[in-house]
């Protein structure tokens, strides 16, 4: 297939927003984007909309793009909704990367967008998979990562006080991130001591409930010099979806490790090549594990590698520079395309929180978990390569 | 983009199963295509799941998918769901073609699913988009289609006799077709007289309520040789999203144009090279439309189209061979893939209605009606054209 790039990205801040639904959320990302990108709207020739679940609230679980472009004067395109529990942004990037990389457009839309407050049937538990029936058996995704990192810490010696330094650097990341839904500056102390969720995790090791909408919008290799003399390469856009059979360990995703190797052989890099990475930091573990899995360190050395300051800013590898899900929050279809907004602009040196000369990009998301759920692993993992195209 | 062939197809009976569930229908569906192409599963790289609403039953929204696969011990490949109302598995297709068009996979799983009966919140009147606002507010799809069998009757001078035609020809095309729900023959006194639901239309003019599922596999032109001497070439797959603004007559729908105009095109072809159709008759109206924004016939003459037998099996150009909606049944994410299933059939020959010598197919899907309805339009509209691919 032909090569992409991303000309414009847009988003809402992260935050609770009880007030706004989906359509107004993702009408402000995709409207920042179209603005970004300089582009004329009749210029769009297809579109994704990746939203999860919240479709529900609004009785529009298909007609969510159409809505949201509705308002923004964009109708008559194709548009077609894509989920996958909490990689559903990132399948919507990666589907508009493959209608252009197809030929057949020039110009794709890709929109993530949920809101998780004030949604319909609250007095469910929140989980960010729709998977209410393990829930009311007693699974919650707290549950599961809880279960991950008992395991993780008497397997490899991890402690609770590494995966709180995941939650501290993340939020201090976040500080200068005005899209950040928690900016202010936490301890380790803080991270230990806020309430237990699940044993070992406490409240600050989880992330947080939040509504949002990020989007980016694609063009072909044919086009891109009409509207930016910076684009943004995608240079792998891969998706997995596990459960591996082979993978009995909860302490390693099968699917997250086979979405980075397969999007390292589509750019033709390794993990020594990328200059930062937004992972999937649902929980302070995820992220630990996240490092192993993606070869950024060996397995069973996530917790030192956090500990030694290896994920910081100026680190051998800054994780999460945005302030990832644990600060700026996870609306769970919005974030797949919010790491990419955040990468984006790292890759243009305008991020708030830059990484010095950042040219290769790794963002990844993962999420879901059903009837398979002993075999240790999530149902979708979505890892994009992005770098600079100049 | 490289050309796309579809080597298997399957399809359950459509028809109610109230204790069947949507794993269990899409299985059925998905062995059958497999068993269809004689492919091992091993060869699956990619799939996609359509499906407009069910996934709430089982809290599954996003991962119908992943479960039907994992029951056929397909696991570990990329694996989507996509939504776009009544087109979902039509959208379903256009993915998976896309995907094996980009060149980045060779084998690819479609899979439509639906079951309308025993729906969560079956105290709700049923429609086939979601659009339970919108119902509570009053409006519902028959509501619409009456307003628009009201203003075609007014307008062309069409009757409610030339709308039971449908719905007659339609029964007796189901008659041998052991999928469809219904394949009684009726007669013309028996649909005017049935209950009226909106006038003019009377229940034997709507489409029923259905539990059921389709699947196709494709595959690139590189790898087809390995399966079949007798591919199904897919010589377009368009998609277009209404509303288009400037369509101000409810008696045409201008995503319906738009998406038949773009298929002619990327097919190379018109409407007088196809040898039959399979269209979206959720109403009887609906189908006489059809007949006019296709370029079947001229605006306004759809009713004598189907009074002067034109859509007839051994007419001009037979409509619905397979039953249509009105026999078949609408398990509505499933739908668009049925239709490719009983036109891989024709064109291969062995359908059991068979239209003699098919060369050529050409199949519709549309829905979603929101808060834009005023301009007369749907949500989304697929058409997709098939041709012997030998």
């Amino acid at each position: 297939m032909r090569t992409v790039y991303i000309i414009g990205v847009g988003m809402t801040k992260f935050g609770r927003f009880p007030e706004s639904n989906v359509i107004e959320l993702g009408r402000t990302a995709a409207l920042n984007a179209l603005r970004d990108a300089g582009i004329n709207k009749k210029d769009i020739q297809v579109a994704y909309a990746g939203h999860a679940r919240t479709g529900q609230l609004y009785n529009r679980e298909c007609g969510v793009g159409q809505s949201i472009l509705w308002e923004l004067g964009i109708s008559g395109i194709p548009i077609s909704s894509v989920g996958n529990f909490c990689s559903s942004g990132s399948t919507a990037l990666r589907e508009a990367w493959m209608a252009v990389g197809t030929g057949m457009y020039d110009v794709a839309f890709a929109i993530g967008v949920e809101k998780l407050t004030g949604r319909a049937g609250k007095g469910r538990p929140l989980t960010s998979d729709g998977v209410e029936l393990l829930t009311v058996m007693g699974f919650s995704p707290p549950i599961y990562f809880g279960n991950v990192a008992t395991r993780h810490m008497a397997d490899y010696g991890t402690t609770p006080e590494q995966c709180a330094m995941v939650a501290v650097k993340n939020r201090k990341n976040a500080g200068p991130n005005p899209r950040c839904q928690y900016k202010d500056p936490i301890t380790i102390e803080e991270v230990l001591n806020s309430p237990v969720i699940v044993e070992p995790l406490t409240l600050l090791n989880c992330c947080p409930t939040t509504d949002g909408s990020a989007a980016a919008i694609l063009c072909s290799k044919e086009v891109v010099s009409r509207y930016t003399s910076k684009p943004i390469e995608i240079a792998a856009s891969a998706l997995r979806s596990g459960p591996y059979k082979k993978c009995k360990d909860i302490t390693t995703f099968g699917s997250d490790r086979m979405s980075a190797l397969d999007a390292y052989e589509t750019a033709g890099i390794g993990p020594e090549d990328i200059d930062f990475a937004e992972v999937h930091d649902c929980f302070t573990i995820a992220e630990i594990i996240h490092y192993e899995d993606f070869g950024f360190c060996k397995k069973g050395e996530g917790g030192r590698f956090v500990e030694e300051g290896m994920a910081d800013m100026g680190g051998k590898l800054p994780v999460s520079p945005s302030g990832g899900l644990m600060s700026r929050g996870h609306p769970i279809g919005a974030t797949g395309l919010a790491q990419v907004a955040e990468a984006v602009w790292q890759l243009r040196g305008v991020a708030e929180n830059q990484v010095e000369g950042a040219k290769v990009a790794f963002t990844h998301c993962a999420g879901g978990f059903q009837d398979t759920i002993e075999l240790g692993d999530v149902q979708s993992s979505a890892v994009t390569i992005l770098k600079r195209g100049w």
